[in-house]
């Protein structure tokens, strides 16, 4: 029939611009100039009117507003790899090819798609094949410019090099306080952390320089380079308690998340869930729970190889060990807090650390990932410093009445002490019993116990498990400080780097 | 020019079973039978002479040996994941399309390929569409089934369903002893760990059902597996001191590698280098030091961040921490090793453990993550026993004669303690020099050490850098154990897959 048909066609001044039979010789296809596309449907049908009634042919089918792409280069016949770099990507973004022509000589691929899809459609295909990076580059968007997100760029900077060398291109495209951002232009331009080297630079870097924060114009960039290819993440370095919902906006976009912010952690479990599905995390937060030390990753690594976890506990903030092991060698608590306020170990407002409630959190994202469906208002909570009667002061009168605790925390310390025992403020998980129980609080421990004697400052992560029974896992170092918290969120960039596989 | 090529064609009897014509129109492409290649060529050439030799037309020029794949199936043209997949799978095997065709109505997508390339094509295509696993197959081949392999085949089988359901399907495909092999049939068949419910289940049923081990038919089987996609891991859960060449085939094959055998990452630093390349990591040993304890995860995660090893020490063998233990609590030591070698702590020939060359191993693996081109003689190692005279002797006679090294012992403790310090079998790494230092034995620590006081039997590992300066990264609990090892090797697999993108 194929004869016939090209005559019909050239009899009404037609010419097929893509033909395309597939093996079956079932069907032909072929593409002609919309203005002569119903002329060339009444041409053949007319020619084939015949086996039309007969049932032997159906009437042609005209599909309109489709558009060819073609995708033309040297050598290609050579390089299997393009028509599949070509048709996976079309094929991830969901734009469908409707008809494929690629000659044995040519150095052509022609492809059939839906005019609407046209646009998007070259945008990514251009991308796939003429970015280079677009296969190793590493996109990072960081949320917050304080003493972590300064360290983070600072670190992010001094590797940019040592990445390259294997391959990875790392780019900050994009940049966030909560007042003001900076967004990589398109084309050209760069978001030099270098020009950052002192920690509050990119804070002022942003106030001269930035416009004023608008995270759906972030997102949307964010997604635009996701798009992309490579890797994209969102970094979360702030304490914004409603980023859920951007987390969630950016791994629809095809990215990942790395954070160091709790909170969107110790929410609602709908969340948390939503952020650690079985396969393919694409959200990490390691440096929420002891900064830069393995803690996630050991509770990850353990139950992901069968292990069943009994128990996790230890000393969760360095500021409250820095404050026991004080009074367990005889300082005076008023005393204890103002000195570790000096230096910086406390929150402005110590209540923030005294409350218990930072901690409380770490070990909710800790049961959360032992798959206990607890929230906040389940652990019990015991604050250092139990006088909710001060809990509204001002911060001058609160530091002022202070001392009115000197006399019972001392008597605590020299009980616990009389008895052999040592005070800690513990936080403990067991999810041996029929529901987990999760409790912290200033807890009097024996002289074996692990985190007897443990250094102030540090923290300290004890796992129990079916097979750590006999003697437990023990994690231990400091797990504050801008530096070690953005090394933490930094692991976790390349996690999601090396992971980027089984992201789709 | 169509309608008249068409026309010679059928003229001569030969029918197009496949046209492309891409939208340049600068060629057409189309595929006869064989046996009317030659007429069909003869007769377009004739039609064509005057264009021909007008330069305006270029002789038709004939592919032999082609084949023609077709992939047929309901809804393709509504699935633009289809031809993605079709192109990337050819497209990673290095089968390279000669011509394309698919219409735009058709239920078919068919190729043009070498006849050559048709059958691996076939194959590929097919594991591709109709092996549901083949997106998530993580299949296994396990060197070793001593305790340790014994161990980790209990834990594959009681984790198969949890992974399932996270959509990884976990196949056994080969398990083999020094002497027997098994490997899971092509079609059918099943490697059930669960037939080895008792520790030493696989061993029999090797040894009853299995075949002479054969390394070259075990890769050879493993390649292929590895070929039709998912995830293939080697586990080598040996001690064999000539692996490494085995975990080259492997990695040529694009499978990963999961060991718990030291040997192959403390031999020559070429191995080691090759093992661990900058990028696309594929070996993965985290049990090789520690058992499960993430020791090389928290070296890894350090560097790999930017951070600077400034040196790793700790207590690298539970048994002669046991050791060390007993005698700084007043054992004699000729009755310490007897009760260690009772328990079962030590090798069935302790003098194994007590020459330091199992620690030292763990400390050039160290040594090397941190960059250090160290090799096994560069560290200076001093046996916990100290007596080269005794190393000859018949296991028997050494036994008798081990009561020789009590008295000199027991002063050693006694001298430390009596200068408030205390003796243990210290590993150090100092990467701060010119060149790195290595040393293992005996050494007297103060009481603020992080190894004074430890627990018997465990193991510790003390990470100093630049981001951990003030105060070291500590990873403590026990480090051997057939369970825990196994454990190390289970969670390195699950590595190996959720890295899996990276691999290729």
């Amino acid at each position: 029939m194929q004869p016939v048909l090209f005559d019909a066609l050239a009899a009404c001044g037609a010419s097929a611009i893509l033909i395309s039979q597939a093996s079956s010789e079932h069907s032909i296809c072929f593409a002609v100039e919309p203005g002569v596309s119903e002329a060339a449907r009444r041409a053949v049908d007319a020619e084939f009117q015949a086996e039309i009634e007969a049932g032997s042919v159906r009437p042609i089918r005209v599909e309109r507003d489709q558009s060819i792409l073609a995708v033309v280069g040297d050598g290609m016949r050579d390089r299997p790899g393009i028509a599949g770099r070509l048709f996976g990507i079309l094929g991830r973004r969901g734009v469908n090819v409707r008809a494929v022509a690629q000659g044995s000589s040519e150095r052509n691929i022609s492809m059939v798609v839906a005019r609407a899809d046209e646009g998007r459609a070259v945008r990514w295909i251009h991308r796939e094949f003429f970015h280079h990076a677009a296969s190793g580059r590493l996109a990072v968007y960081v949320l917050g410019v304080g003493g972590v997100g300064s360290a983070l760029l600072r670190q992010l900077d001094a590797e940019r090099d040592a990445l390259a060398r294997q391959g990875i291109d790392l780019q900050l495209r994009g940049l966030a306080s909560s007042r003001f951002m900076h967004l990589r232009p398109r084309r050209g331009g760069r978001l030099d952390a270098g020009a950052a080297s002192h920690p509050e630079g990119w804070r002022s870097t942003l106030e001269r320089g930035g416009e004023p924060a608008d995270l759906d114009r972030l997102l949307e960039h964010l997604g635009e380079t996701a798009a992309g290819g490579g890797r994209t993440v969102l970094v979360d370095v702030t304490a914004n308690g409603s980023m859920a919902a951007v987390y969630h906006r950016a791994l629809a976009a095809g990215a990942a998340v790395a954070s160091a912010n709790k909170l969107p952690f110790a929410g609602p479990i709908e969340d948390f869930r939503a952020f650690r599905p079985a396969s393919a995390q694409n959200v990490f937060h390691e440096a929420t729970v002891g900064a830069g030390l393995p803690v996630l990753h050991t509770a990850d690594m353990l139950l992901g190889a069968g292990d069943r976890i009994d128990s996790i506990s230890g000393v969760f903030s360095g500021t409250l060990a820095y404050l026991t092991g004080k009074l367990g060698a005889g300082s005076v608590w008023s005393e204890a807090v103002r000195e570790a306020h000096g230096l910086g170990y406390t929150e402005p407002d110590p209540r923030d650390d005294l409350g218990g409630l930072d901690v409380a959190r770490k070990l909710l994202i800790l049961a959360r990932i032992c798959g206990c469906g607890l929230d906040l208002e389940d652990i019990e909570v015991e604050p250092m410093l139990d006088r909710p009667d001060l809990a509204d002061l001002p911060l001058e009168a609160w530091w002022k009445r202070l001392v009115e605790a000197d006399v019972s925390m001392a008597g605590r310390f020299a009980d616990a002490a009389s008895s052999g025992l040592e005070l800690a403020y513990l936080a403990e998980l067991d999810t041996t019993g029929d529901s987990a129980t999760a409790r912290v609080g200033l807890r009097a421990v024996p002289s074996d116990h692990p985190v007897a004697g443990m250094p102030a400052s540090d923290n300290m992560f004890v796992f129990s498990s079916q097979r750590y029974q006999e003697r437990p896992l023990v994690v231990q170092g400091p797990g504050a400080g801008a530096d070690l918290t953005a090394g933490g969120v930094f692991a976790d960039i390349l996690r999601a780097w090396a992971q980027r596989g089984s992201a789709r």
